[in-house]
């Protein structure tokens, strides 16, 4: 009765027969292909984590995957990383702005909605295709750690653990038995190596994981060394 | 001896030859399976309800379906949560620049007005779509508890009680049978966590409930909390 | 010879062979399915009348199709609310605007024409729709009563008596039969009240009917009550 | 060899293989369906004249043809009414800031070339269609009586005598036969009001037709009562 | 192996596969149709001419053809003669205003070279459509006598002699076999009559001519009397 | 496998899925198709040449293929004139600028970087199509004789020795035996003479070529007079 | 299921159903097929490298492959060279402002990150096509020898060699055997050179090399001469 998808799909501005929009459901699947994020909160602080793919070229020493908004505040990102950019650059310029004029860190949640906002904007006017990125944030602010999950709609939720990408159900899976608020940023952080490596290993991927954490007493987002990360690999007896 | 609805669908500038605007019927379509709200007028205040489907992984402190707009006034909405948020946050301006100019809050009616003038201007111009959300809002202001129904296009009304979503008609016909204008604030509260609770019974869902009321006396919108929502659900011997 | 009207009808800015405008004759069908509208002139003054269909759980006190622009003014919208709703803001923007730059209430003629310059700005550029609706303006100023009927094409008449809507033909012809310019204000009224009622008869639905008169005396508008009209209907041995 | 008109008919902005407009032969289309429309020029002054149909409920004072652009110059529109509103405003406020501007009446080729040039701009430029109008301007300048016939395209020229719409063809062969430049204002009113009348006969309707002259004299537009026209086509024995 | 013409002729901002613009080839086809136009320049000044064909009842003391754009220059036009005058006026403005600034009249090639500009912004620009006019400028000017012929596209050179139009052919062959650059300008102009009276004939047309000239000597454009031109079409022996 | 030329060649913001821009493509064949322009370096200065056909009524004063941008630097053009046109009143608006801005002559490089900027800019955006010409730049400045080709897709190369149009391939097989850089400008005149009456023959076209030098010494564009070309003409035994 | 490429592959602002990009896969394929480029970094510094195809009457001194962006970092493009003309301009104006402002060199970073920005861009909004070009960006900063390669989506990612184009898989598989981060400039020159030559040599092309450098110690970019990359194609024993 319906005509079919193709012929509701070209442009942002128009819903299909049933309510969707397919140009957002397709940015979607382009994310869920992607290499897996996550982002994890326990009472200590929050740990952000991604797989990420190295040509044997490649400098090894940056990171494309997670970055740094402000000092309390990361982010993971999984889609078009030229895209996420953009994003990335708006929030950074976000903090900085509510720093100069509140004299205080920006809420995670309140960076998170401002982006959510733009995304909003690239789904209902003409002229323009969806941001092709889901970003998770995290991070540590005067409500305690915040881990919030975005959608290419700009859509967003709070969440305690949140993955995205290739590998999202089998880290979903892990922390529907594993995860527990009260765990110790350690603990957490090993969690988060465990649930990537096991995702990369039922993709019969070999490791290679970035991971950050802001702990809720330093409020200092740090990245973790390659060395320790493949300390807590093999301690886990994964991968490698 | 009309074309079919697909030659008249793909914008919103177009009219089919029996007078129908397709793409503002879609977006309804996409609002009319969404989860369930409502809201619910009393002589002594007024009750926002929604059902919330939520993630096991989510945070659970969170209200994605009920917003507060002022002090006085919230809305209850269903359908593209990011399109939502971009007209709850003008709805916020707008009332927070009425107290600034005039010195008291904002009608529920002309926050309503304001808003569907907004979704107005997305139906009729090109290089948009319409906003994909019908949004209940409720409040209690100089002319007493007022229950504002909305749509995709723009068009609003006043209700004694209203409900939108997947829901719907087991909501209207419970509020047939049992709608007292006269009834207390409680009672009424009561009977919209029926309505919400026999709705997703109807759809074989177990219920989460958000409820929020705003009563005549204090014209302070509260949230209740899951325990007292969980409170009234074992009273009335539905759902868990 | 010609193309069907397909190949013609999917913008405002096409003539087809033969010099119509389809966009225009589609809004116009929307309206002409819609509740009947009304407009009578007699030597007291002018009424307005509008079937009104309401939803058990909606609020009886408001008028969705009667709209007051000013003291003197009043219209009757049929077709597409929410795009009414902009053109009455509008209306009475310029009212006031009149009112403050003049020193004297607008005439009914001039709110018209200019409503409808708008009106016929969104049926000769692309980009957007006509507005789907038509409304007739009627009201007392210093020519005394006047009544104007609209069209989606931005073209308006003078009428003595205007109908518009699902009942046109049947309120037609009954004030064909019984109209007189010299009736009381009161007759009038009746008048009208019967056209509506007839008209409602006809598509066999019951009557909900609000009315709205302006006399030359006092020059206000004023909504008759609903016992008002249930009076008047009684009278007439029609409707419930 | 050459596209069927279809191909090239949807935009103002393509010439088709043969170098035609036929978006501008479509509004001509309409045109040529309309009212007939006229002037005349004699040595004493012009003449407008044009058929009107009216609705019996419609208040007859109203001219919806022949318009007052200043008090030297009328104008006759045959087409879309709400277009010619639009440029018959637009002549009023070009022939008032001539007036304050050079502190004399405005020619009346001037104000027909400047809405010309609106009109031309309209079909040269997307997003547009032309105004489904042909305007006869006619009045008493500085060079004497002057009558000049427009053209949806843009066109215009100058004419002794001009008629425009479906008894176009009529009316052009009583002139050809009957029109003298040295004849009477009075006379030259009676031909334009038989040329009507008979226009109408010739389609098999009853006239109701208005006229408006402006003399060389008084340099005055003034319309002429019914009762006027009515004792000519006594005296022409046509009609009624 | 290339697509078929109607592939590429749409839009002015298409080149097809062989490189051609379409639109402008069709609007040249407009100019080809139309009614002829000349210049022809002489050792003592420049002769512009035209076809008129003119409606019975039109005044005829108006050239629709011939313009003059300063007193030392002119202008024929052949092809849509509202797109034409738009074109004119530009062309007048800028004589003016190089006349302010410099205090001395505008060179022949400077007014066609600015006015093929416009043309040429028509040819590569979305939105619009080429003008569908060629011109020739003739007149006398610092370098004497000049004729430059336009093209739709925005091309012109320089010419000692040029028509364009439906009789450009019969035109071309009379003055390569009698064109001489030293004849008189009362020769040249019967030159230019019989050029015309012939183009006429050719198409079993009976004549109708203007013609202008400017003298190198008086630099100022004169318009000949219908009278002339007919004691010139008689002592040729050609027409009426 | 991939779809048809067809499929992607409407508009310049299109790649074809092996990555090419039709639409540049099909302005490449409007200049392949010209008549031919070359432009010879040698160590004494540059020579400019062209091919141009002109009408048995044209003036032959002037020069449609070679422009001076300033004294010291010319330009031959290939395709649309009246595109070319337009770069090259940019490119002499460009050389006066730099002389008032750095009180110096203009290099050829840079102006000739300019104008391709702006060619590039009608390759990559929207509602434009490319400029349909190809323009050699040749001329002298403080870094010597300079020769710039450039194509419309806003590439640029120097060159010894450029030819572009219809008669490339015959002036560069000429060029490839003959040139040689330490050759006088006399002799590089000569060589270029050769060049266009050899491309005309293969044609079999009687030859009428434009020429203009800029010595190193003089450092000023000069046009050689038909009658210089007619003697290198008959010195080299070639046309005529 | 889905629908063929051809369907989603006309507008940079649509993702086909899978979540791709066709135009920047389209503008990539360009960039595939182009001559080979080629960056290496060493301990000593970044060496850039290029393929280029000489006309034989070409100048032979320019590069249009390699560019200095500023003294201390240069680009080596493949693709359209006009679109990376653009940018290269882009970056040079970079450079210097961030010169003027912070009163230092720019990073290697900062520029290669602010060009992408600008190629986000052009795949985001609609109206432009994807720059169709990839760069690799070398130079030394205060952080070292840097090298970021680009691609026409606007991402990039830092690299210790990466190579462009037509031979990229040859290099990188010489790289890959070869590279040594300690090797010195000369013999990383050495490698550059041997890397371009065989991938000449694998498409039989005789090899015509242009080669960058610039060392940590001057951090000065210099191009190296014919002569002495003919030196190092004899030392290698490959080539000519």
């Amino acid at each position: 009765m319906f005509a079919a998808p193709g012929a509701y799909d070209r442009a942002i501005t128009v819903f299909s027969p049933d309510g969707r929009l397919f140009q957002v459901e397709y940015a979607m699947e382009l994310v869920n292909r992607g290499a897996t994020i996550l982002a994890i909160r326990c009472s200590e602080g929050v740990v952000l984590g991604a797989e990420e793919t190295v040509d044997p070229l490649e400098e090894t020493e940056y990171s494309w995957k997670i970055f740094r908004i402000d000092d309390h505040v990361g982010a993971a990102i999984v889609g078009l990383s030229s895209d996420a950019r953009i994003l990335i650059d708006q929030a950074r310029v976000m903090a900085q702005s509510n720093k100069l004029t509140y004299d205080e860190p920006i809420d995670v949640e309140v960076v998170t909605k401002r982006i959510c906002d733009i995304k909003q904007l690239y789904t209902q006017h003409a002229g323009v295709r969806p941001f092709g990125v889901s970003m998770v944030f995290a991070g540590v602010d005067k409500t305690g750690g915040r881990v919030f999950g975005t959608h290419p709609s700009g859509t967003y939720r709070g969440y305690k653990a949140r993955a995205e990408g290739a590998g999202r159900e089998t880290v979903f899976n892990i922390l529907k038995e594993e995860y527990k608020e009260d765990k110790s940023l350690k603990e957490t952080t090993k969690l988060a190596v465990k649930c990537l490596a096991k995702a990369l290993e039922a993709r019969q991927l070999s490791p290679r994981i970035k991971v950050a954490v802001v702990s809720t007493e330093t409020k200092k987002m740090e990245m973790l060394s390659d060395e320790e990360i493949d300390g807590i690999l093999k301690e886990l007896g994964v991968g490698k």
